[in-house]
């Protein structure tokens, strides 16, 4: 017999247990709804597991490494340098351990019943799992997502092939890495292996890495990374074994430029897609568009009280984006005078925001839906690189009348104490009309601890003028983003 | 004969080249004023010659030095780690020297006139330079700071006792350090030569460290620095060559605890007091109060057309403040539709905010006043300690009615992974009313370039309801600032 009382029809069932779900169940149950979080796999889903959180804990270990090589200037020297990948990930476990328990903790916390099973929307209302039908008002969909393999022949089965779900259960650093794909992650995981020892190339098929990036700024972000290769607008043919065959990608049949690269491993990370499709959700009725499922600003699918956040929607795949997305869900559906819903408090359950969250939620000027106008984003290479909102490029697409400055982070003092070498930068985007602040870029270390605050700025509407007048913490790198204030020409 | 056309009046003398003085130049310079710059020592003043920048400089040092040693967690290992202070204070010198020709290439930029002579304040509207009066329609009185001096018996002509000035020349590790005075420039001191070796103590007379810090971020603060001893609710009675007499600062005369504590170094930090008197501006019929310039809000002083901005106002004595007092003075005395002044814009000035600075800075929706409700600060120990606006203490005797949340910086993702065996922590303050920011304080490794975004949000006078729906990129320590947001009970 189980202690805990069994509810006939939850408040809200909740598909996968990545950020996206396990924020969303958090804040449901800290407003006293009745929830069921299904996870199949680990809690945490892949941020947690085999995402940002390895990555960083791993480009950690390897910043140490490049830093204890490089003190001299500063006064520290040392001998005989070592890096251990094993030990690395060992760390890196224990790290995914312990913020599983956490999260695991937040859920009991918040009497979120979490259980490991995959759960299958059958529609609206119903949930199989493990054979049986479960009721729950409310569907959250957060599958999240896989990485994607692009049908290149050779790759299925090759042992020398591997995802970033993969590599990072590696315990030797491999002599030569080619890694596949130029986006974010790949250039995380260049960045890991070169800092480590590995001969790094990265091929590409766009004509520069990272797409979100200033073009200025990736070519400088190339240039601090040391020990990669790069062969950009370049796609590959076929893998034979540890050879990876490319050719230019804007080539004609005739005329293109084909080049071989031997590899001890073989880095698979040309993106990843919504798990919509793997999960037969458009069988079920939920509307798909390219393979994500389509969601309003609400977080609402086609379906009655269907929602959806996080990957699965295909949107923005960040870890970020789907903690607000299963924010905006559940403030959506559990919103002050909804159809039979009142917001029932719970007594002592405030240490997550409290019961009254929905209501502060509704006093908002704006509208609790979901904004992608401000979403930062980090990139943790060595050094790292962040934006949040418009680059200058992206904002005059968009047709708006834009002043930029750009701006060298050695203005400020604190990083040209701690980075004598690095070039770092700071790109501000302006709308000219009024000043207000639609951008922002940084390069340089320690830049994703920064970036937040553009995206607080952008939230709250401010413009350059306002931003000069704020004062910064002196002697900071964030200053910077103030100097680039006083360097817009308004 | 000079090639610069000579001004029979500027249109702004500014006494002093620190961060207030440097900093109003290029903006007036940027507005296409005529400006004289006087500073009889370094450019860049105490900040930069003998305060911030060397600080940090040497602190980074340290910091490398103490992570050296504890890599291997992450899978970093080293031999014989040796730190060598010659070196670090070799690299600190070269900082400095950048840093000041930056401020001198700022200053050509913005055609500021600089002379290395020494100003004297007559009366309003005229300077003394080297027995010669010079005339300016406004006048800057930027002079600064001194380290305080209290008068112990045994201090003066005591070769062991420095200030933060000598201090910063030293070439050999102290191996026993007495500081006197424990807030925030005494512990960055303590934290620097704890983390590189030396037995250090700190005396302090009230009853915890750093005053402006929570108290029990001040007690977590000490846990985490090894290697000092602390007398705290002592004084120091007299110093005998390297022996420190203190006693309890609260103890009766017949029951007071005395102790002598042995060193080989004496850091004086108690404190640093504005020159206005050395300077004797109350003879020349500037007001004082307490010592220090008195300023209104938009820093003028009693004497028409005289102002006075940075630490000689003694309000609160960081570069940060200082600078902004400075813009504030600017933009007031330059003000658009003041009597006899047109906005004159200098064509191809623009890399500096440009000419139209002060038109923007009136299309503000706050009038371009000094406003110290956002002032952040950063404490550069190891761990760092950061804090903007009010804490709660500081909030309830305001009179506030004030919500509050601590939360353990463990919640972050990357801080665990970063830092295992660190208990850094963050709190933030809320009007219980409306939910609006009051303030935000942190304790852990890198807050210090968190802070800034609180001094955004508490500007922009957002509510801890607006916080929540901001998004924060993940994994990043800054995180914690929405955690607390969401843990305030609102």
């Amino acid at each position: 017999m189980s202690s805990t009382v069994k509810t006939s029809e939850y408040d809200l069932i909740i598909l996968g247990g990545g950020p996206a779900g396990y924020i969303a169940a958090e804040r449901a149950g800290a407003l006293g709804k009745s929830v069921l979080l299904l996870e199949e796999r680990a809690i945490g889903g892949t941020c947690l597991n085999e995402g940002c959180i390895p990555t960083k804990t791993l480009l950690y270990g390897a910043k140490l490494y490049k830093q204890a090589k490089a003190g001299e200037t500063f006064g520290v020297s040392v001998d005989n340098v070592r890096f251990d990948l094993a030990t690395a990930m060992k760390h890196k476990n224990k790290v995914i351990a312990t913020l599983q328990k956490g999260i695991l903790g937040q859920m009991k916390h918040a009497r979120v019943e979490v259980r490991s099973a995959r759960g299958e929307f059958l529609r609206p209302g119903v949930v199989r799992v493990e054979g049986e039908e479960i009721r729950g008002r409310n569907i959250l969909l957060a599958q999240g997502s896989s990485a994607a393999r692009p049908p290149i022949p050779g790759m299925a089965d090759n042992p020398r092939v591997l995802t970033s779900r993969e590599i990072l259960e590696i315990e030797h650093t491999p002599a030569r890495l080619v890694i596949i794909g130029g986006g974010y992650i790949g250039m995380e995981f260049a960045s890991l292996f070169a800092s480590i020892g590995s001969a790094v190339t990265v091929v590409e098929m766009m004509p520069e890495i990272i797409p979100m990036l200033e073009p200025e700024m990736a070519q400088n972000l190339r240039r601090h990374i040391r020990g990669v290769e790069y062969r950009l607008g370049y796609r590959v043919d076929r893998i034979e074994g540890g050879t990876v065959h490319i050719s230019e990608a804007g080539g004609s049949a005739v005329r293109k430029d084909t080049e071989s690269i031997e590899a001890d491993l073989i880095l698979l990370s040309t993106g990843r897609v919504s798990r919509a499709r793997e999960e037969k959700l458009g069988e079920a009725g939920v509307a798909l568009q390219n393979g994500s499922v389509v969601v309003d600003e609400y977080m609402r699918t086609n379906l009655p009280d269907v929602y959806a956040a996080g990957d699965i929607t295909g949107r923005i795949l960040l870890a970020h984006v789907a903690y607000r997305q299963g924010e905006v869900a559940v403030a959506h559906m559990f919103r002050e005078g909804a159809a039979g819903e009142g917001v029932t408090t719970r007594s002592g359950g405030g240490a997550s925001g409290g019961g009254s969250a929905s209501g502060t939620i509704h006093r908002s000027p704006h509208p609790n839906r979901m904004r992608y106008e401000a979403v930062p984003w980090v990139v943790f290479t060595a050094p790292e690189v962040a934006g949040c909102g418009l680059n200058p490029g992206e904002a005059r697409e968009k047709g708006y009348p834009v002043r930029t400055a750009t701006l060298p982070l050695q203005v400020s003092g604190r990083y040209l104490a701690e980075n004598p070498r690095e070039k770092g930068t700071v790109s501000i985007t302006v709308d000219e009309r009024d000043g207000r602040l639609l951008g922002v870029q940084m390069l340089g270390s320690g830049v994703g601890e920064i970036i937040h605050s553009a995206a607080a700025m952008i939230e709250a509407g401010m413009r350059v003028q306002d931003i000069r007048e704020v004062i910064f913490p002196h002697p900071t790198v964030s200053e910077a983003i103030r100097d680039a204030a006083w360097a817009v020409a308004l």
